[in-house]
């Protein structure tokens, strides 16, 4: 194998994300709510998440957030498919909440990358005894802007 | 107000969180899972989690990630309790999966601070059609490390 | 208007529903999976559900289930919009695990109706220990077969 | 063994679950919630919940609801282990909501029973636009009254 050649398989792995990350780029959900990503070498992610949700401050331009994250680049042991699970979070600072995502990307039956998320949404409270409300579950689907 | 002369209370507020943050530290759930979490100046926090949960591996060593996420501490118009949410979120590396968290830091009945969490787990699968069966939620809460 | 007759419009809305149930009939979502819903007079359901989730014993027939639920039908004070959310729950006979759902029947623009749901799947673990990896959640949108 | 007297498992283990089902009773959980489950020959349950969490039309009375749903027992082929998933669902008629709890009956280290629960609440909102915004996820575990 190439890899006995003194170049470790992470490396080229790892130049190979650099190159052509299908992380990194604009993508847009179903709401309207669009976010900019930026994969680095080690799968951190980075980036601003503009919300389009109805209601969050209704009236008020869309809400803007920073997010960070990472990707997860991972060959199950005797499988070939290669899988590429996703996190980010960020803190919406006019309510007090803050979102966590976790998701995968996938190639859809037009061979594009769409990514499925699963987030969490956390609005404050101002005691423990009403903790049990706080948590608000929902999908999105993402879509790499053409 | 003391806020009248000249000091931005936003500069206030920051400096304090940067002397007293109640986020930094070492953290440990009811599962005996372990975090240990820095909070900088501007709300972001990084840091590393080791989990406990039974089955991560078996027979393996403890597994652990690092993590980066933010704190948001607010105060509602109109009300005086300022409330400190949090999110934060890490990569599986051996199971190619991820989790992101989000929750609050309440004091308790004996003015201890509690974090109360909730997470999702996206654990990888081949195919967009086996999407629906990725994603775990569950609830944990934290304390400080006496 | 026809209620100062000394008719109780709780009882010609409860006649209506049983004569036009909207959630009464078979519903099919995006992933293939169908229910037949019945709705009786006092908003409780009953019915079938039949899965089309792959891997759901991958190789076997479509696994059914009874499921029963309820629906409730709102309309808050001071505004004139009806709602109708509704929840059903079932068991896997063959995987020993249970779903329960939640959600909101809507209209589309197209002034269909849609059904909006997010489910638990607990499924068994031999062990309270394990108890934290036994949730998945998801959501799933049905439809009104034609 | 004894089943090769005609006697079919399926019915001796369901008169065992006649004679002692862990179900039924009335069980409590950390929030002062109460419930009394009642199940059948058949494994549907049936019952009543109070709730006691705040604000739920705070000043109010609790409000209690009907609730539904199955047990499922369960022994996994090549095991001896038999485990019990639970799922039960109820509305409550003021908030024009439903709920959806699935979990499992566990015996804890004093041998007590303890159901474990996830829930999720689906809140009405007008439109399917704010439909994201509808769905808490929450947990609950529950103890047998003494």
């Amino acid at each position: 194998m190439a890899w006995s050649k003194g170049i470790l398989p992470v490396r080229l792995f790892s130049l190979s994300k650099v190159g052509r990350s299908i992380v990194s780029g604009k993508w847009c959900n179903e709401l309207g709510s669009t976010m900019d990503l930026k994969e680095d070498e080690n799968g951190q992610i980075s980036g601003t998440y503009i919300t389009n949700a109805e209601f969050f401050k209704s009236n008020s331009p869309k809400e803007g957030a920073k997010l960070v994250g990472y990707t997860n680049t991972h060959k199950k042991n005797g499988t070939t498919t290669m899988t590429t699970t996703i996190t980010f979070c960020m803190a919406w600072k006019e309510e007090g909440s803050c979102s966590g995502f976790t998701g995968q990307i996938f190639k859809d039956d037009k061979n594009l990358d769409v990514m499925k998320t699963t987030w969490l949404l956390h609005s404050p409270v101002d005691c423990l005894k009403k903790n049990w409300k706080t948590t608000c579950v929902g999908e999105n689907t993402f879509r790499k802007n053409q």
